[in-house]
């Protein structure tokens, strides 16, 4: 007399009533094409960074790709499908790594956290693909003349600002290569209940680099940037004050690109697969 | 030179920063005692429901108790310790249910779903606790002469109120047993990364309804109660609809119990466990 | 000891700590420009009404103009220089209308009533500009295919919403003229402060519908469309439910023309004044 | 055909749908009694501050009072009638004035800014009684062991913080006396729409001292506390820099006392007036 389980069908808590609704299904099993939006709105810089210090940020089985850099991404997300055309934003830090599983070896860009400002994505984004989202308050960027400031605060307190000086509109070929990442790379960790230490869930997941609907509206290049991770206290950011201070600890050098770059087009992200 | 998990540490993503923060472990390890807070404003009502619409809601293994009624509880929650004296607020819907395992049987309350109105609280619920927390707007109560309003809403879109009518302030003791209920239940459940349908954690979890540090305030009863789920559209609630639908179409009859109580004290929930 | 008033500086309440900063006046008295932005999007459409409906709700000397619509006009506004690079949102209802002054007699469209979704514009809208606005939540319109929805709600209790249908996009001069319209008109009123029924303030302005920088980027005509003002409560809206219901009250007709527009480049209303 | 102001009745804009609704005057003309709440926790601190520096602060027609002191006010509300039992927070700043009227001469306190984080309360606040209050988020007080921290912030940039040391719950027959203050002081100012420069409305007002209905239900002594002003950009703040910038510059001395208030019991403020 209880409720099953179908078959092939995305389920998320709570499964009592029925498939779950996310990015990769929608009412009646549908699927969301994402071929002409979200619109996003993506504003990246790269740092350079001490090799030393990002390595004791890899979980086991992972292992600094050739260069030491930081990437931190801001990304204003509208009319996304599956949220009926609403929107969210995310920031995001990412160092280049390689995972070497049992079977494979895969070189790509090992996301260290992601913060998102509404908790839907962040629910189905950490137990459907284990990509670390957490939350924080990220408002609209602010563009005033040829610099932008973007932001990141919990509770009503800035944590991090990033802003991106004397922007130019540049060609979309004189974007840099990616490279030569294979995509974005995460470990997955879901704690077993009641019992402090063990884990239910540990594997690492690659989501592929092939975003076959995404079309570049337009690219600008910034002279430099500025990244500020605030050092705070656990009055403050009683979640998350960990993380943010062992970002503020970060010994960045040189801004070695930043960009703003705003497209069109998505993916439903089901091809995101655990590493072998 | 990557780093390495520490035992008996709770952990959640991201665990590259180490330990997690959350109520269960904080800076250092350290624990909350939770004595004199949190303080809690509990409105609960219990309405007569359809035996076999329940039944419908139950997974595999649990089946329900004697009784056919169904429990809504707001409840508003400030000065938590792990949240460095901040509260937050939540509404569940639960039904008496008994779950069979392999080695025991517990009769308890099964929760159905928990909403809640802060992401990190839902975070650490579902994948330390498995409860099938997810995430809405709640407004404060409003008290208005003798009544209580609790609403619940999902980006400016109300799909849920509750409300109290003819509060008096009743003697503790007056308040109805909780009906050898052994604590709640749940329901965890992780999906498997790329794999549709396909789980990567599944099992019943028990909070036993044992909470030496708490202690009654104050105590009203109502006169009579009326809940009320909002049918709604997948365009108003994308990620809900199923949920709300779900119980909006519930056939309730008459409130069997309403309740407004005030109590300070709480526990970190470490006591929550699977059940075997 | 006391301080001065600068003459020709705005000043707005707290006027001690020098004069205000707003639309119209930024540090050391500097002004904003707003030829490149702000970043507009508007969602706007026209329905037939009851003349005499519309009559009821003109203060003195103002006539409602030959023809009996309401237009109804979501604006979705980014990247504003006098917040730094911030946006917000607004809902306004307006309907045509002919002030009679003593020296002026002015066609133009009466704001009813204006929402918005931030409190800095909506103190300065109204006390520099005498335009009626208040506050309300204005999420993000949502794009779903060919449609848009627009939704206004206020605590989380949504009281508005409008829907376009069938939307294409069409070439700018396809866009119906403005019907002869010079201006928005407002109706300034402050009350004595201790004397209800009298006021400090009480007359008509003008906003000139002069709007040299506003460069259309795109024009989208839709099919049709719906609005929908759902009949409140006081408890769900204690500060706006006689409005909400007033306009829920219209008895409207057909839809006369629904357009999206994306624009960019606006001006700092100083040219907006009181009627003679 | 258009429509009339009712005598004695309230009014705000926008006035064309009826008499408003508020703090002192809700559907019909009803009136809030206040009698049992709202419910209020209040905490406070007093520091020794720079005679010359406040003076500066003052406008024409006040004088400081005997003593050089800034009080820092946080005020959290909860089920407020005039809005159907919901609440809102507060954050001013005053100091001990005397204002020199034509008729009167009153010593008071005077508001030289008053934070709150709804804009319903703000738009009847500074329209209807005069007083300077601005926006701002202000999240619930921390309560952690015997400490207590009350922040603000606007746009996610924390602007405020106060903190409250070793509170101790005291009788209500220690808690100081007001000090001779006949009540709190504004200066009501709107500005001539379209000509900087000159007011609309300018005079000041008085809210009397006086407050049947509130009773106190517990008061505590803090060891000492300390407030901070955060010296904030243009960018960050651009409404209230050059605010929050003043206070950050004044030189404050010891704190002379602070407390925590939880009181109910309110009133509707309609005895607030313009001082002759």
């Amino acid at each position: 007399m209880t409720y099953e389980f179908h078959p092939d069908k995305y389920y998320r808590m709570p499964t009592h009533f029925g498939p779950s609704l996310g990015p990769r299904q929608g009412l009646d099993g549908r699927r969301y094409a994402n071929i002409e939006t979200s619109k996003d709105v993506i504003i990246q810089a790269k740092f350079e960074a001490d090799k030393s210090q990002l390595e004791k940020l890899l979980p086991p089985g992972f292992a600094l790709r050739d260069f030491s850099i930081v990437t931190l991404t801001f990304c204003y997300i509208t009319e996304i499908e599956w949220l009926a055309g609403r929107g969210y934003n995310t920031f995001d830090v990412s160092i280049p790594a390689t995972y070497h599983g049992k079977e494979e070896t895969v070189h790509g860009d090992f996301t260290l956290v992601m913060w998102e400002n509404k908790a839907d994505p962040i629910i189905t984004g950490r137990e459907d693909l284990g990509i670390a989202k957490v939350y924080c308050e990220i408002p609209e960027p602010q563009f005033t003349g040829n610099d932008v400031v973007c932001r990141a605060s919990w509770d009503g307190c800035e944590f991090a600002s990033l802003k991106l000086l004397d922007l130019k509109e540049i060609p979309a070929s004189d974007l840099p290569e990616s490279g030569a990442s294979e995509g974005s790379l995460s470990y997955k960790y879901i704690p077993k209940t009641g019992v402090p230490g063990e884990a239910d869930v540990e594997y690492a997941t690659l989501l592929p680099d092939v975003w076959p609907n995404v079309k570049l509206d337009q690219a600008m290049a910034a002279q430099t940037a500025a990244i500020q991770f605030r050092k705070s206290t656990w009055e403050e950011l009683p979640t998350l004050v960990h993380i943010v201070n062992a970002l503020s600890e970060l010994k960045l050098g040189k801004c070695v690109e930043a960009h703003v770059m705003r497209s069109h087009g998505s993916k439903d992200l089901s091809d995101l697969r655990r590493i072998k």
